[in-house]
Formats: C-alpha cells, structure tokens, sequence
C-alpha cells in the first residue's frame, strides 16, 4: 500500500485539525538557531517520532563556519517613563530582535530609536529581524506603536545570555531495504512565524510519523535543524551520509493558501525535480515550477558545488513575495488545516513515485503480447480502450531497460500512478520485470 | 525524374477519380482478418501490381499470439415474426459481428438483444464491431431500426464457417539499388468502411504501381496485411528483413478531407519522422505532427520496442476523432478523388526526399566558390539574390559531410526539392560530391 | 578598467559628433573593391589608427577565385543633346555603374537606355549598382531624372580604367597578452554609401582607437578590406592567423537609427554569439538575435565549411529590409551621431565581456562561505539581499570549473559586469581562483 494511500485511511479534516493543532503547540516558543527554544520544539517533535537529538559545542569548525555562542532569552522589555510596558516579550517573541546581546539601561527615546525596527508599509505588524553574527541588541515593534512613543526616559531590558554552549538539532532516521537515502529538510530557528516555519516542521513530523510504519525501499532521513548554521553543521559532520543521498526534499512555508511552488535542484533534472514536477502537475492545481537559484533555504548548502546533492525546495508561497512573510502576521490564522492535510498528501505522493520508479523489462518486446490472452485487455473491438489498458501498453512499449516509469508516466502524460500500477500488473502476469541495473541498486539489498 | 515529377504528367482530376473508382470496387467486399474477403481484395490490388500472397496456417505461433481460425461468411440475417429480413448482411456486411461463430435459432426479442449493437448517438449509423478472439455472435444495425423491433419471436441466421484455415496476406517487393528497405503498410482487413481503411489500400496500390516503372535507390515492400495479428505474423516471419528497413510509413484513413496527420515513430527523430514532417509543413496545408503513442495502427508492432522499427503513421483524419469512425458513415461518399490524388502526391513527395536525401561534401569548402564563374550567380551586383542562387549558398555551406539535405533544408526553411536541385547542378560544376559513407551506403552498390 | 567604462569618460554626444564628422570625412571618396578611392579611405583611418596596408597584386589566385584588375575613375558623366552633363559623376559617384570600363560615344538615348538603372519605386533616389566580374559600363541615376530625357544623341564618358594593379586592403593589429585572437572586419568598398558601410568604418576604428591604449586579454585583428574578394583574398593568405581567431565581428549598417541585430555564426553556439546576445538583451533595447544564413556580408566567407570561424555580424538595420539600402538615400542624414557613439558603446561591452570571460573555481565549494566574515554580507538578517550579494552567490554556485561567467550571468539574469565585478571581489577575498585551463589558456602566456 502506497503512503499516500495510507493517509487516505484518515479524513482530510481530521488530518488537517491534528496537524494545525500540533503548529499551535509549536507557535509561541522562541527559537533561534540555538538554545532551549529549538530544544523545547525538538522535544515536542520527539513526543510524535522517533528523534536522535545532536548537541554541537559553541566554536565548532564547520567548513568556512564557526558554530555560535548559544543564545537564551527570559524576558526582555521597553518600558516608557511612566513605567508601562510598551514593547513587551511576554506579548510576542518576535518584540525582540533574534540574537540579541543582553541590555538594561535607561535612555532617552532618540537613543532607543537606531534600536528599534518596524514596517512603515504595514503600520501594525511586527517585523521579524535577527542579528546572529553581530553582537547588538533591539526591539520589533509595529510602525503605530513606534509612532505613538513619547519623548522622555526608556527603561530597555534584554535579559539574553550569549554565551558558550551548543547548537542543538533533531535527526529521524527511518532504515529501508536499501542504505540509500531520501532527505526531508526543514529549518526549526524561526519564532512564532506559522508558515515559515512551523509548517514545514509540521508536515515533515507527521510525513515521518507515517512512513514509520511501512516497509520502505529507500532510508528516510528528516532534519530539523536551524537554518545555514545548522544545515552547514551538519553536512560538515555526515559527508558519507551525503554520498548516500539519492534525493531530496526542503519543507518550507507549505501551511498557506497559495498555490504549490517546487524550486528545482541544481542539477536540474535529478529524479527528485521530475518527481515533483509530475506530481504537482497531476495532483495538485496551478502549481508552478522553478529554476534553481542560490538564494533560499538549505537547498542553498544542500545544492553548493561541492555536494551538488539532488535536492529541490517545496513550497506554497514563495518567501519574499507575500507581505506577511517574516513579520507577525505570519501567525496560526495564516496557515489552514486543509492545505496542512494537502501538503501532507503531496508529499506522500512524492514519496511514492521515488518508491515505486524504476526501469522495467518488456519480456515479450517483439511486437505486443497478447493482452486479450493476459485478461488485461476488452473483448469486444471497435470501442475505443479504456485509460488502464492505454497504460499497459505504454508500460509495455517504453519498458526497454531504459525508460523509467516516471520517464513512461511523463511521455504519456498519464499519471505515475496509474502506470505503477500497470508495471504491477503486467509483472505478475510475467509479462514484465525489473530491469536488472535497477533491482541490484535498490531492491536486491538486505536491509 | 522524381516520383511526384511523374505523377503531373496526369491531372489531379483523372488521378483522383481512377483512384476512387478502385476504392469503389474494394468496397462491397466483406474482409475480415482471415478468409476469403481479404484473397478477393488482393486479387484485386495483384491486378494492378506485383504481388505475392502468403497463406500462413491457423494454429502457427507468431510471438505471443496464435494465427486464429479462419472465417467465412455467405450469408446472415434477423428474420421479424412475419419472416421479414429486417437486418441484412445482403444490404451491408457491417451488419453481422465481424468473425460471429454460426447460429441458426429462433429466440424472442428478449434473447436477441444482448446480441444487438447500435449507436444511440448517430441513431441512423450502424456500427463496426468484431469479436476475433471471443467466440460470440451479433448483429449491427442502426439504433433505430433497433428500436422498430416489436416483441416477439426472431429467426437469427448467421451462415458462417470459423475453422482451421489460412492467415492471407499480400506483399509487393520492388527491388532498387541498395537492399535496404522502404515499409509501406496498410491494413486489409476492415470491410465495407472507406476511410478506414480503402483509402490506404488505394493510395498505397497506385503508389506501387508508380513505383514499379522505376530505377530507385531503396528497396520498396508494400504490405497489404489484416492489422495486429497480420503485422505480428509478418514480423515473427521476416526477422531478417526487418533489419533492412531504413524508413516505413503506415497508410490509414487518409482519403477523407481532414488536414493530415503524421503521427512519429517510437524514436521520434527518424529521418522518415523528419521527411514527413518537411513535406507536410511545404506541400501540404494546416498539417498536423504528432508524438508517438503506442496505441494506432500497425506501428504499434513495428515499434514495438524489440523493433523499434523508423515506422511513422500518414493520415487524414485521426482515427476516433471525427465521429464516421467506424461505422456506416465511413463510406464511399467520406473520401473523395482529389483527396485520394492529393494523398498519393504527399507520399510521392516523401519517397522523393528519401531517395535523394544524402549528405555532401563541398569540394571547395574554403570561401565561397566563385559561383559567377561556373555560370550560377547573376552579373550585375546590387539587386537580390533569387531563391535558387540562395539554395546553393545554402549547401554549398552545410555541405561538410554531416549535413543532409534535408538537414539543410530544414534549418533553411528552404524545400527539399529546391536543395535537392541545387545540389545536383552544383554535382555537375565538381562543386559537390556525396559524402563517402553515404555514397558506400546505398548508391554505390549493385542492385 | 573595462572599455566600456573608458569610454564613459567622453559624452555621448561629443563622441558622436567626432564620429559623425569621421564617416563625412569618407563619404565623398569613390570606393570601389580596388583602386585609389579604398587608398584614400584607408589613409584616413590611418590617422587614427596603426594600419598595415597590403597590396596584392592582379591576377593572383586566392581559392576559388582571382584577384582582379583594378578600377580606377576620374570623371563620368552623360550630356544631352545640347551639350549639359545630365549625369554627372562630379555629383555623386553613384552615377556611375562600379567598375565600368572606360567609354566615349555618341549613342542615341535608344542605345543609351540599357546602361541606365533607375529605381522606379523611388523616383527621386539613384541606386547603387556594381559589374565586378563582367565586362560592361552604365549610369545610375534618378528614375524621374531618367524620365526627363527626351530622344536624341547623348554623349556618354566614363573616364575609367581598368588594368592590372592592385588589391588594397588595412590590417590593424594589436598584440595582446595571449596571441588567441578577436577578429573585427568591415568593407571598405562601398563609395558613397554611409550606413553600409561607412558606418562600420567609423565604429571600428573608433573601437581600435580605444583598445590600442590598453592592456588586453586577447590580441585583436581589425580589417579594413573589400568585400567577398578582399575577405577571401586574406583567408587565401593568412591560414596559420585564421586559426588563432577565437571570437569575431563583422561590423556593417550599424549608424542607423534601426534597432540592433546580431546574426549568429555558423556554429550557433560560439562564445561570440552568447556574448553579443547576452550584451544586446541587457545593454540595448529591442534587440534581435538572428540565426546564420550563408548569404549577408564577410561572415560567409568566414563562416565557410573549410573555416568554420566563431565570426558573427553586428548591425542595426538588416542590409536588404530597409528603402534606403543600396540607394543615394543611404547618406549622412541617414547615420545618426547618437546611434554611432551607442553602437561603439555595444562593440565596446561586448569586448569586455570577451575579456573578462572566465571559468572560476570556487575556493570553499562545500556549502556556502560565511560571507559576513569576509564583509560580503548585510549585518542585519530579514531583510532582502540586493543585487551585489545576490550577484556573488551566483558566482560561488557556479563556479566549479565548468560554467564561464558569461554562463553564469545567462543562467541568473544577471547583467555579465555585475557577475565579473562579483567574481573580481571573491578573488580579491581569497574565495574564487581562475580555472587552471582558462588560466593556462590565455592569461599565463606571455606576450
């Protein structure tokens, strides 16, 4: 039973509620790319699968990088000179500038003012801004708030650590008959941001949680790490786990209601590019394909050009180009429990194809075998054939040793799974059989 | 002389009604994939051109299938309560179902009907039906002389023989130059319905006869086969002589007035894929390319992936596509002369770019020849080059041993036949010679 | 500093006026394929420029072809029957038919009329006719001045001669770095035409001006020759050179106000062809790309089979499509100061972009480099990248010894200076080395 026929056991709305409450869960914490926000969300994630956590010490070399201070936050706040709470953590993570040095001063409001961020084009959402490498400190606030502020004298208190400790990151592995890897991605640093990314997060536990119960063809493996540092991170420390990679998935901003976006790999036409084509096509609607670029998610270290790993970047709306990306309207009214369900089902439709693609053999390949003696074919001529017995003889005319399902599925334009399922068929009628590159690569293997 | 040269010497009128009055005379015959129907037609075609009949037993293996029973028909009626014929195979074979084992019975309307088959969307028409590898029996007619039918008791009368007997096809061979081969072949085995495919017959005998009067560079077999089981037969026989085949078209419904079709072969940048295609877009109008599929007609088998055979598909009309397909209304009246003639000269056409289609060699490949000086320039500078002053630049460039002329002609935009004669005066100055491969190919070997 | 950016220290409209003064200073002189008119043209540039000037002598043989005889003319006219010149090669050396032999008579206007040539469809205009290879002599002029003339006796002499001398044609070298070679050609023969070809005259020897203060990449080759014959002339006699020409452009009908058009060379895919496309798309406006035909100006006979050069042709309007071509109309007002001075701007560009053309090596190929370390970055994380940034992840994905700069920019939409300005700070910073090949190839060697 395909994965995506799995889910299909559970009702869309049933899903999408268990999926939207589980992002709710996740919402307030405050992550970053260190520290104990990212613990507390990987210990939530841990409830649902299983998760082996990482710890990489402060001042680790990884590659051209060095892992950072760990950051911690308990509070922080503005408070005007009659001593109310104006700018306020305890209200929203994202009132403090991500990474911020620790502070407690009094001063004057033109001095506060360089510290202060806000989006004079949507005067009332809070900006989400972070200074990592940096060492400063500042508030996020909407452009009203900002505008109503008083001259006078601040109180401003961060109360961070940035000190030495670790960069924390969560990785599921899920062992399949072949040592050969299919990567899931997705970053976990961001705050309270709904779409990017607890989405991402979301979708990636509960596609985990599903293929934990199967039988797999290929090793799964999901991380949920911060993003760049943690993604740099870990390809510093697994390069034989990359070799293994066969293809790849980033998860981010998938909650919204826009419509499917898959940026391809670098390379363009890996399986992992034509699998998400084919099926965004055939299964979701007005979904939209892009090139590779080099600005984006982790795709931009999975894809640098010495690991060059197949791996492409699913998302509805593209980062950049909604006004509510990195800001607080990116909240849990801006992703929908039907499109959770339905990037859920992508995904596992996804999963499927990379399952079930292989070459086949046509055992018959002098002209065509005799369907009608198979039972795969009517018995009455002149009406036109049906959709399942034109895939039969796709399957049968394209099985060449060379030609993938996929390959077959995207000739004919018949949806991949129909094909499979005519591949099945016609092998248990003898009529077909795995072409033998294919079934030493993955299927012959022990586990 | 090309072969479409010679066909002007006749005017498209006079060409066009020979060939219909052909069509006219195969049309009453009842064929059908074996028996006598299919001897007659050939008989017929054997009038007109050379043709060798083979007769291959019921029983013989052929691949995956077996060459069924043969089967003969004399006579079939639907006698009314009052003894009145309402259903006649006298008035049109298409009325009994194709290959209907024998039945003499009297049956009330009840038993009669599951045997009925109609066409309640064209209620006038009757259709085609076959049951070639079932064994059954039933009747065609319109839906409603069907719905004419009153309660009550019906002698069904199918005198029909379905016994050990022969496969029957035909086969004309034309040797030319080289023993590699051109495939011509249509399907024989459709009865009273001239589109499908009387048409094909028609175009393919006279193009033979054309043919036959010639000095040729290719080999020419044409075939004259029931469709599936009559390819496969002549596949699983002449192993040998389909590995000569260099080019193939198949012949089907291509006398009616749709704009043509030319469906590709399985490998889709066939020199045949890419002649038909040149001649349609130049010499014909609003034609059509379209992909390879394996479902059609006999290419089915030719490319079948053990063959992979250069096999395209020339139509009119796509089969399926307008709604006489397959049925009464497919009759002599849907195809018409001067579709017949114009069908006949776009196959002529082909046959001419495959024959003079080679690659050259420009003996003076460094500059310009002085064209002026061997008498193919114009004097006075200043004006426009003509269009035949153009086509020689055009080979006289190309022309290193890698380009074809129809490469040439393609990327030119310019039409076979005006590179073609470019070519030959530029071979009469010593400006061009054939490239040695394709000379050894085909031209320098005795016949 | 690049060429283009050397010229942006003079005005457009100072830099036109010089040019357009440069091609009044030509107009006048009565050029010819031979003879003193091209002498003097090339005296001209050699104010300019260092030109090497060649003789070749009648009579010698170069491929296919002879040098011919050489034509030299001092007056020309036509009188009416009462004595007044009526055509007058004192007006414009268009009246004449080019390379008439010399003749003087007395001929009825009967006899007189099949040696003038007119242009009906403009009656105020003189066409340009030219009789290079057969013996003959005529007038051009006006078809109204032509309808003008009434019956009678008319004098007719052209003061020509036509013997054997010499073919003249101008070489301009400038030795580069490497002795790869950039080839720039335009003829030289046309009298008083100023879009073709005075206009190429002028942009090329403006552009040799610049280049021949610098240190440069490439060495480049700027002929100045008759068409056809001289171009052929000097394959015939520069075999060894030709093969060291790596990118070429011939210059032709490139003042007008016309938009710009590249025609490819042969090979389609050349450097010199993605380089003038990517210029044009991203430097000029409403630029068209045009395929190769073997028919145009010198690209033919540097594009020949035999030599199959990377050469391409630069021109705004396309010789043949406009009025004006090959007419009197073609004259000062038609070439534009504004249009020159861009076209230099274009040919100056697209040599940058050749110059700096380059396959990198990125340094830190495993993930991304921490670019805020080496102050490539924003301090401030959430807001977007600009276009420098940008700029630079392009470069370190691509650069992996296979894709140039220019492949780079084509791939990301990035205009080439910004990703050659990008790849100049990676290297700086120790990140991007050249690729050894492209190292080795031009830039190690010695001059």
């Amino acid at each position: 039973m395909g994965v995506m026929q799995g889910l299909e056991r559970r009702s869309d709305s049933e899903l999408g509620q268990e999926m939207h409450q589980f992002a709710a869960e996740l919402y307030p914490i405050c992550r970053s790319i260190t520290g104990n926000g990212i613990r507390q969300t990987l210990a939530r994630i841990q409830e649902r699968i299983p998760l082996q956590v990482s710890e990489v010490p402060t001042g680790t070399q990884v590659f051209d990088w060095t892992v950072p201070k760990e950051w911690n936050i308990r509070d922080a706040y503005v408070k005007d000179p009659s001593g109310k709470r104006v700018v306020d953590f305890q209200e929203s993570n994202l009132h403090v500038l991500n990474y911020s040095t620790p502070v407690h001063a009094i001063v004057p409001l033109s001095d506060l003012k360089p510290h202060l961020f806000t989006l004079p084009e949507h005067p009332d959402w809070v900006p989400y801004r972070t200074s990592y490498y940096k060492e400063d400190w500042g508030f996020c606030l909407s452009h009203n708030q900002m505008l109503a502020l008083e001259d006078g004298d601040y109180e401003v208190c961060i109360d961070s650590t940035r000190e030495a400790g670790h960069l924390t990151y969560g990785e599921c592995y899920l062992g399949g008959r072949s040592s050969d890897e299919i990567l899931i991605s997705c970053h976990a640093c961001h705050p309270s941001l709904a779409n990017d990314n607890i989405s991402g997060l979301t979708v990636a536990t509960f596609l985990a949680q599903e293929l934990s119960e199967r039988d797999l063809r290929y090793s799964y493996r999901f991380l949920f790490i911060p993003g760049t540092i943690g993604a740099i991170t870990w390809l510093a420390g697994n390069h034989e786990i990359a070799e293994r990679i066969r293809h790849g998935l980033v998860l981010t901003g998938i909650g919204d209601a826009g419509a499917f976006h898959y940026k391809k790999s670098r390379r363009g036409n890996a399986e992992i590019d034509q699998a998400a084509a084919h099926v965004l096509r055939h299964y979701s609607k007005s979904a939209e394909i892009l090139e590779f670029s080099p600005y984006g998610y982790d795709e931009r270290q999975y894809c640098s050009p010495g690991f060059n790993l197949p791996v492409g970047c699913l998302m509805r709306s593209v980062w950049g180009t909604f006004p509510e990306y990195h800001t607080s309207a990116d909240n849990l009214d801006f992703i929908h429990a039907a499109q959770l369900a339905e990037s859920l089902r992508v995904c596992a439709t996804v999963v499927d194809v990379l399952e079930d693609n292989r070459r086949y053999r046509n055992l018959s390949p002098f002209c065509e075998p005799q369907l009608g003696k198979h039972g795969l074919y009517r018995s009455t001529g002149g009406d036109s054939i049906g959709a399942e017995i034109n895939a039969r003889l796709w399957v049968l005319n394209f099985s060449d040793g060379e030609h993938s399902l996929l390959d077959i599925a995207e000739r004919s334009g018949i949806p991949f799974l129909l094909i499979r399922d005519a591949a099945n068929l016609l092998s248990e009628k003898g009529l077909l059989c795995v072409a033998s590159e294919d079934y030493a690569e993955c299927d012959g293997r022990a586990q």
